[in-house]
């Protein structure tokens, strides 16, 4: 609409929006399509109807929905003023319902059904896209709604439930989620374990069955091991508590960053409060971070984590751009991804003998009784603790076996909502062998119940065991990796993740990309191995 | 579509967008609806059929479009990095196209032919949409699309021509420019003057016969002004061409923006490489600025006028919150805020006066020499010059008294393409007493012929002239001024400013708002007294 609002300003030329599409949409749209066209001369056009383009313009023009809420996500969390909030929040729904209309309507399923593929990642494209589309399809509109309203109220009530520390307040909203949940599940349709749909969300063909097989293996040979380290003398990390300057925290961070692969010309660093990395195509993927000037690993770990997140994304093969196999093929695999770096890379010796002069650089007073072997002692403390996000490396996954175990019983009916608190407890006393002092530090901790979100928690564990596969592989064809990492040349273990999992975006799935960059398909065993030997090293202790 | 992208995290949830819209939309779809509901209720909702909820609706969402829009072109202009450029500018034609295909659909049609208005608001609301919706279907798209594809080869062949200084390389295009907007112009329609429906445009109600009235008795006053100051000594600037440290620049420009009333609660400034403002909602209004450590009047001046252009955008009644009324009303009212703020407030005496001490503090050395006399001479001195955007405040209207008359004959075909440089240059020598050294100096200088934007140049003087009507009639109605300014007390004029020209939005067109306001038409004769009074006193002649 014409009036000065909305409006692009080149140098001082104020021009309305609409005016702006009429001027250049058009050609906007002939550049936008230009793309698909050309790889369709290249592929023989013969072979392909025209569907197969309408069909990508469609999902095009879907994914640039999403790729606008994005931006608009991103923005409300490093720089919105407070008072734009609510327009905000408006802006984000019309987003998402039109992207949700274009995608679930009649229109697409035709072209689903005449869509005739051409070439291998056509087809990857019309088998996937028919998979999101049988499945938006099938969760009734007025189940949607009801979720969307009871997570609302559910959200509030679990936010006053930690504050009082009264899991009462919350016992019935949790129990019209996994009603709820049970409902979705049963509208979604599963092969065997009602807890299988709610899995497929997040880890396309992951089952209850391969969860309990592969936790279970993990849970009773890992309890043993944290026992062993508890009994062991602890960690000195005070180290981490002094005094870190916040701006030399950005430059190390980002830094770091660039040395591992983390491309900046198609990225960037900001601030938010919750750390997070987000995609709006292949070539702009950012992240954000949080700087404590009192901890050092909140920052650093956290952007490393976040790269590796954002490096999957930058890695995903330039010819799915525009398309929904340009993704991350499911949460699981993106973990492996973040905790490869944050982890296996951040948090290895070789890592911090390399980078300690910059450690020393940047942080002269507060490194400087340090050396490389006490600041890696320091970042890897072991601790059972009650809060999950502040979980160290080993004991991580049991506080994600214990949901899992929680989660499967819920959506089973064979655990009650009201027993939910002393289940939590008494799996916290078996596993971690401590006792939460009250429910915000145990049942209520995590925001992801009070959003309808079950079936999610694994898929931490899987990126965590998937990540030391992935490493072992990769030495396997590379060998040996510490001098690498010592020197800072992280270029042949990014360019193994970018070959073997980044650039297959959603063409394959998780399990598919495992079996065929390690030969196996998940496994527990690895990992374990990988923590008896640091750990064994770190404690002095055989585990 | 499921997957991993296009995510949000919260803490170290990470969930896809169409999840995210699941479990949120119609939450937020609810909060949407909310305000325009409980309206409705307030103005008895019997009076009201429910269509034209239905049409503030469908404009809600167009809105949203809009917004959205304006965020990632923002966000392009501050913080993209380089490698988001080509997903950009498909996601930005995606919003623009959609929201344009919701504006001139049928349905928007028989949504406003069916709707019957029950308040005033509503009622304007209809009157203005109708217009706007009868206007963009007048323009046929095989129009739309010519002019796009003909605009964008046009840019290309001016930024060529303007770099070889020569003109032969651009004149073809301008001719194809000039044929498109007759025949844009035949298809919208006028009153008198062909030129009136380019300049509806951007101000509407405004006509070519009124501009050649005020334009031309402005001219003729003001000419020889010019000569007068011409033969006077020179003011010495040299002082704003010393060193002025970047971060004391930020913090001056956000200290006076937010004491003149710019919100930062709904608003920010950031840096961009040609400065702008946008505006998402009434309550989230961005500006951006360029820093020059080495040319103080850059950000200074142009922080406080993009800062009057966000005032302007913050100040619109909230009752018109997501419709097309939330707007500005148009590109002269808009340009008569920011030149108000930008030289009746910024380059007065009394403001420097009030000023000087942070000014002093900001850049102790850059200043140490300087009187707030001084400092106020040296932001005020007057020197014609061949480039308009560089141009003082009181030849700035010549600059845009030669254009009208160029783009009127040239609509009329009174003025050949080939013979424009001459026709330009001779105006110079009229108005000004110089001639450009050259083509890029001159009739190539901007980039709004090339973008096919004719019709836009006069709102820039229209709002010169404007700004001081306005600002008479703020001290008829609330004193004089000065000692207010001196104060930094600018509640009083900002206030007068919202109640008669901001919290209208689109509801009144300029024409009214100063009709309203000062009880007279555009008239260029206070502009003139007030440029008589400031430089006769500056340039101790008589004017």
């Amino acid at each position: 609409m014409p009036g000065a609002n909305d409006r692009t300003r080149t140098d001082d030329l104020l021009i309305t929006n609409e005016l702006l599409y009429q001027l250049s949409y058009i050609g906007r749209q002939e550049a936008a399509l230009e793309t698909p066209r050309s790889k369709n001369a290249e592929n023989n056009p013969e072979s392909r109807p025209v569907s197969i383009d309408r069909l990508k313009t469609r999902l095009a023009r879907i994914k640039d929905l999403h790729a606008a809420a994005a931006v608009l996500d991103w923005d409300q969390e490093t720089y919105m003023p407070s008072g734009g909030t609510e327009a905000r929040a408006r802006q984000l729904a019309t987003l998402q319902e039109l992207a949700h209309e274009l995608f679930t309507s009649d229109e697409t399923g035709s072209l689903l059904d005449g869509a005739r593929p051409g070439t291998e990642i056509d087809a990857d494209l019309v088998r996937v896209v028919r998979e999101d589309f049988d499945r938006a399809r099938r969760v009734p509109s007025d189940l949607v709604a009801r979720f969307a309203r009871e997570t609302s109220l559910a959200r509030e009530g679990w936010q006053k439930a930690r504050s009082d520390n009264d899991f009462r307040r919350f016992a019935p909203h949790l129990g019209t989620i996994v009603a709820l949940c049970i409902e979705r599940a049963e509208a979604l349709g599963y092969p065997e374990h009602r807890y299988d749909a709610l899995v497929e969300e997040y880890e396309k063909g992951m089952t209850t069955a391969e969860l309990r097989r592969v936790f279970g293996d993990l849970r009773t040979r890992l309890v043993p091991i944290v026992q062993a380290m508890a009994a062991a003398p602890p960690i000195d990390d005070r180290v981490l508590f002094r005094a870190y300057p916040v701006d030399a925290q950005r430059g190390l961070t980002e830094t770091i960053l660039a040395q591992i692969g983390y491309d900046f010309s198609r990225g960037r660093q900001d601030v938010s409060a919750h750390p997070f990395t987000t995609s709006f195509s292949i070539d702009d993927v950012r992240v954000t971070t949080r700087f404590d000037g009192r901890f050092f690993p909140s920052a650093f770990f956290g952007s490393l984590h976040e790269a590796g997140h954002g490096m999957y994304e930058q890695g995903i093969d330039r010819a799915l751009e525009g398309t929904p196999l340009a993704d991350g093929t499911s949460l699981g695999m993106h973990e492996s991804q973040s905790r490869l770096w944050e982890n296996l890379v951040g948090r290895s010796l070789p890592f911090w003998e390399g980078r300690f002069a910059d450690l020393r650089a940047a942080f002269p007073e507060a490194t400087s009784d340090q050396t490389p072997q006490s600041f890696w002692r320091a970042v890897n403390r072991v601790q059972p603790s009650c809060i999950r996000v502040e979980a160290d490396e080993v004991t991580y996954n049991l506080h994600i076996m214990l949901r899992f175990e929680l989660e499967t019983r819920l959506v089973e009916g064979s655990l009650a909502v009201k027993d939910v608190p002393e289940a939590w407890n008494a799996a916290m006393e078996d596993y971690l062998g401590i006792r939460p002092p009250n429910d915000a530090d145990g049942c209520l901790q995590d925001i992801h119940w009070s959003s309808g979100i079950l079936g999610y928690f694994p898929t931490y564990a899987l990126g965590n065991l998937a990540s030391v596969q992935l490493w072992n592989a990769a030495v396997r064809d590379l060998g040996d990796l510490d001098d690498a990492v010592r020197r800072g040349d992280f270029g042949p273990l990014l360019a193994w993740m970018r070959e073997h999992v980044h650039r297959w975006g959603r063409r394959r799935t998780a399990g598919r990309i495992l079996e065929a960059s390690t030969g196996s398909g998940l496994d527990a065993s690895p990992w374990l191995g990988y923590v008896r030997r640091k750990y064994g090293e770190l404690y002095a202790t055989a585990l």
